[in-house]
């Protein structure tokens, strides 16, 4: 059986940047048609369900996951990672095994585990998905039409998933203008750890230190030397990052130990005023800056 | 004697980033006509030289500093910090008390050293300075002519530095859209430490780490998750931010220690999976983002 896009009734459980983002690009595409059949948002906030639904960016909306879900095509979970778990409750008993699931939450191993917790194992029409995009702002109102334009999605199937529900959830992303890459659960895990998790704890603990030395505001005034884009990449909706620490705590705390080490070695050449060192090592980052230059031509100015 | 910057023969020594972007603010500002009589470009470079006196950004050049500033009203010193000493002792023998000398290092504390150690006391005619504006990108071929506006310039003037000497750095940096802060050699150390010298020390040690993961290149592929960021910080000038860690190790490394212990705090909540200490920081910094904004609002989206 081979479903178009546009033949989908699409569930959206959660319209916050990420899942108001793809109701937007579903809604309201350049070429002005919808792609889908139907979008129905769940959420718990009624005032923000309406606003999407008088915004035209679903066409209905349920504040009850059976209701909304019992026909659905495709169900995608937008919730924070560890909400997830208890709306696969809620699904569990209404979805029938031709409804195709996938989520978008920024770790991967532990919601395969939620999914084989309530489903007893992962089913094959479970497709676990994670976009590459966000903002430091978050809620349904910081949700944009292109969020997800030329950035990649990573999708991590399982032996037991099937062709039909990857296809679905791959045609889904694409539509929206991202690239689809597939990889393993524990490759995504680890990537995301070095990529995006490590470098939002770094910048919280360093907008932690900083806002409590004794004239903070002071050094906000400052913050143009460098520390400003600490600040903004430390502004993220604190609940999805505490579920991202709470979940990918190894992977992150493996990379993190390789951090500290190395900024202990270069504390170690500040503070022995040891130039070949200090020179070296910046010397280093400039040629990784250049060979990131290289894959994304656009970032130089 | 009072003067005004449009009678001024000004000497710029190096015409990097820093010094190429005040010599296009000199020379080309909004208005037209240019804010001074003379600029006269100095450096080693002789074909970047002719480069910037064919674009019309400096009206004579010198490799030579004892010729170009012989009879100079004010000398720009806009070379990297380990580099100011070397031009403090050619100027020494040439320059008289009418000689305004300014400087743009990020470290104050060791340029007044270098200063006292040249001259034997720090004269009157003498203005530490540092404008708070900089690019990943260096060299005459990244300079812009508003560089500076609506940036911070932050003078350290001592005891025995003259009003006129003060009042001319003054005019030149406001000239160029700047506004002008005075504070006390120590406190600007320390702050620029926090805000500025341990944040690219971060942003170095991550890139680092990271380049060093096995497959550095999918993590460069991949750094649209927050490294991105990091490895914009770190690519800036290698020999300016080896001469600023080199000279103000002492602060910087002071608050290292701070930063250093938060980090393994934070470590520890995340090992643990402490919701509570996790969710508290993330909020407490995203507090701090929206103080910030309130700072400054067009930081916002």
């Amino acid at each position: 059986m081979n479903t178009s896009l546009a033949d989908l009734k699409i569930v959206l459980i959660g319209l916050g940047l990420i899942g108001g983002s793809i109701a937007r690009g579903l809604s309201n595409p350049k070429g002005g048609q919808k792609l889908c059949r139907e979008i129905i948002g769940v959420g718990r906030n009624e005032e923000m369900l309406q606003q999407a639904l008088s915004d035209g960016m679903i066409t209905h909306y349920s504040t009850d996951v059976s209701e909304a879900c019992a026909d659905a095509d495709l169900v995608i979970i937008a919730v924070p990672s560890m909400t997830v778990e208890k709306v696969l409750q809620q699904l569990k008993s209404v979805v029938s095994t031709n409804t195709v699931i996938t989520d978008a939450a920024s770790v991967k191993g532990a919601i395969i585990k939620s999914v084989s917790k309530v489903f007893g194992e992962v089913p094959e029409n479970f497709v676990p998905g994670h976009p590459i995009a966000g903002s430091e702002n978050s809620g349904y109102s910081a949700s944009i039409v292109d969020l997800y334009k030329e950035k990649k999605v990573i999708l991590t199937p399982l032996d037991q998933t099937s062709e039909r529900a990857l296809s679905m959830v791959q045609s889904l992303w694409q539509a929206l203008g991202a690239e689809v890459i597939n990889m393993s659960v524990t490759h995504h895990d680890e990537l995301l750890a070095a990529t995006s998790h490590l470098p939002h704890l770094l910048a919280y603990a360093l907008v932690d230190t900083l806002s409590q030395q004794g004239e903070s505001e002071e050094i906000f005034r400052y913050a143009a030397g460098g520390f400003r884009d600490f600040t903004r990449i430390a502004s993220s909706d604190p609940q999805m990052w505490h579920d991202i620490f709470m979940l990918n705590g190894d992977a992150t705390i493996k990379v993190l130990d390789e951090y500290m080490a190395d900024l202990s070695r270069l504390r170690t050449a500040v503070q022995n005023h040891d130039s070949d060192e200090l020179m070296a090592t910046f010397v280093r980052a400039k040629k990784s800056r250049d060979k990131f230059l290289a894959i994304f031509p656009k970032e130089s100015k």
